[in-house]
């Protein structure tokens, strides 16, 4: 009887406008009125992307739209930078490898952020490799990685920059088109509240230019195919077309809400959550937080995976559990979408009730109320702390 | 103001239940219940394909799995017999071209079905052929395939089975495993009355000692991917979660009719449809007709895209067009999913009014005429014509 409160980070809630929207009878994708309908979420994209270059819009979960990402940039012997941090960013590698493309992979530890003066030692040792592949917010850890100081690292050498936005664009502050990026991958199903099966790319024209040089072990992921198809606007293959349509909603909130402002939401509430869980004791996995999500660890000697069961069975509270080397160790938490103050409010209560239950000593309300007041201060005009943790 | 009355061959109508499905809050798809409802999915697929075989989900659209059926199947350089009739066929060549698979290309005349001794001709002159890709239902000209026919030819062979049954399966009657079909190919938006966005592959056992032997250009379309995760059972990548909860709902409406009882009423209400034609003096494109859709022309000297256009402002009537060479010259209807009599007999009505309506001679009635006349036949029992046209 738990009243469902989806608050993972992915996928997140979709709007009643846009549940309702689903509900519409489908309607067919050759006609005038959807190339009307997806040129309005093209154009919805670029907004929120912040680019003039192309969006494409595929049928696919995000690593579809990753692996186009790889397949029309970088030839089977080709080179490539990776930037790795976590699970997602680790999926680059494995696209690469799985496509014989030759990796120079930098990892660095889960939880930490890429440093843009290794990506320009390594741009240096490495002036043949055709991309950079990094991540805006790995999802895995929460991080939220400097993608404008990597933009300036990459913009002067020959390497196109190559960003998985999946999880974060439409919470974090993505500036594509300034930051020079080439070629941005999102996914339906993160700030964009629409639920999973859409992905999109943004490619640039020097994107463009290394994909028309290069043959691709592809068809559907063809990404010519797609461009070709933008003079209707229309897909090359038959596309999602109710969740196009729901997409239209998210995306006319957003540009009624102003994707500025919306950025500024979700980092609020990451701070927010940040201070609750600071006064609760418990530690982050990042070292420079996303502003759509939260890792958190667990504390020592609980079982995460418990905790987070009870979280959903006694409130309905459905958060993610952690991946890799910190499975049941962390649980994460999103605060993008139409995720609100009150909804983060309700999930720090949660947690530090489902805390208490399973015996940790938990000063009730120290949480819920360091949250408040991060939200009492911006409400006041104070100056927010941009700062980290 | 005109009614929306869906009736083109992909996408269907999707019923009230499954619309209400759709507008139900998005869930989380790493858990029990998706698993529950995933498993669900999967054992209602089998029972629809008739298989025992493996059955994966993946999310993208028809062209997105027959590219899995390619790349995971034929080696680059190996050899494929593919045959041609459509325009979706003619995707089978083209797919294969893409990948650098040796083409054997049977063309036969659009409208006309393949015969299983040309096969059988082919597979013993090309006993070195690793597949033959053929199509059960033409979406393009609304031919039939007798799959049957080919899979006794094709059984006793090294080569694979791979049939496209994106469009027919559902509709058409397909007994995977009994016709000896080692890769079937289906989409959600036509006979399983569910949005575009899944795609699913049945896969015989011969079929995956072919995948494990050969290298593939693949990593979101890598079959192994998904069938590790049919232990769960999951998918590797997010699937489009929505649909496969609506999928849930076509798949319990099939199973309560009965699939062949389904396939019965497809039949049924093709026969109507040619009945309806062929008193209005309409001829098919169809020399051996599938039982989901039908290819029509329209009348010599009548613009065929304005006659659509017709049917759809003023009846909300919205049937495809042609394509390729039958662009402008056919009008294609689906007798698939939902749609039932009444449907079918609206339908032929608004093909009389707008053909009078746009000056051609027509006895208004006649169609819709011939057509009950089938219904009423099948309902007092008496043996249906099965023949051709």
């Amino acid at each position: 009887m738990a009243k469902p409160r989806l608050m993972t980070p992915g996928p997140t809630q979709v709007s009643e406008r846009g549940l309702l929207t689903l509900a519409r009878q489908v309607t067919h994708h050759r006609t005038p009125e959807f190339r009307a309908l997806l040129a309005e979420v093209l154009e919805g994209l670029k907004y929120v992307f912040a680019t003039e270059h192309d969006v494409l819009l595929l049928t696919c979960s995000g690593t579809g739209a990753m692996e186009a990402a790889v397949v029309n940039l970088v030839a089977r012997g080709g080179k490539a930078i990776v930037l790795e941090s976590g699970k997602f960013s680790q999926r680059w590698r494995v696209l690469c490898e799985a496509f014989g493309i030759e990796v120079i992979r930098h990892e660095v530890p889960w939880g930490a952020p890429f440093q843009a003066d290794d990506v320009a030692r390594l741009l240096r040792k490495h002036p043949d490799a055709v991309a950079v592949y990094t991540t805006l917010q790995e999802t895995s850890t929460g991080v939220g990685h400097d993608i404008e100081a990597i933009g300036r690292v990459v913009g002067p050498s020959d390497a196109l920059l190559v960003v998985d936005g999946i999880s974060g664009v439409g919470a974090m502050e993505c500036r594509t088109d300034q930051w020079g990026i080439d070629v941005l991958v999102v996914g339906s199903q993160k700030a964009l509240m629409t639920p999973p099966g859409l992905a999109f790319l943004a490619v640039s024209p020097a994107a463009w230019r290394q994909i028309e040089a290069i043959e691709r072990p592809a068809f559907y992921f063809d990404l010519l195919a797609y461009r070709q198809a933008l003079a209707g606007p229309d897909t090359p293959f038959t596309p999602a077309i109710s969740l196009v349509a729901a997409l239209a909603e998210s995306l006319r909130a957003i540009r009624a809400e102003g994707i500025e402002r919306v950025w500024a939401r979700a980092k609020l509430l990451g701070r927010a959550i940040r201070a609750g869980m600071d006064a609760l004791g418990l530690q982050l996995v990042a070292d420079r937080p996303a502003d759509g999500m939260t890792a958190v660890y667990v504390p020592e000697g609980l079982d995460g995976r418990a905790f987070l069961r009870r979280l959903e069975a006694r409130f309905g509270v459905k958060l993610a559990g952690g991946q890799g080397p910190l499975a049941g160790k962390v649980f994460r938490i999103a605060q993008m979408g139409i995720l609100d103050e009150l909804d983060v409010l309700s999930a720090v209560a949660a947690i530090e009730l489902a805390l208490a239950e399973m015996g940790q000593k938990v000063n009730l309300g120290l949480g819920v109320g360091a949250a408040s007041r991060v939200f009492a201060q911006a409400a006041n005009g104070e100056v927010p702390n941009t700062g980290g943790k």
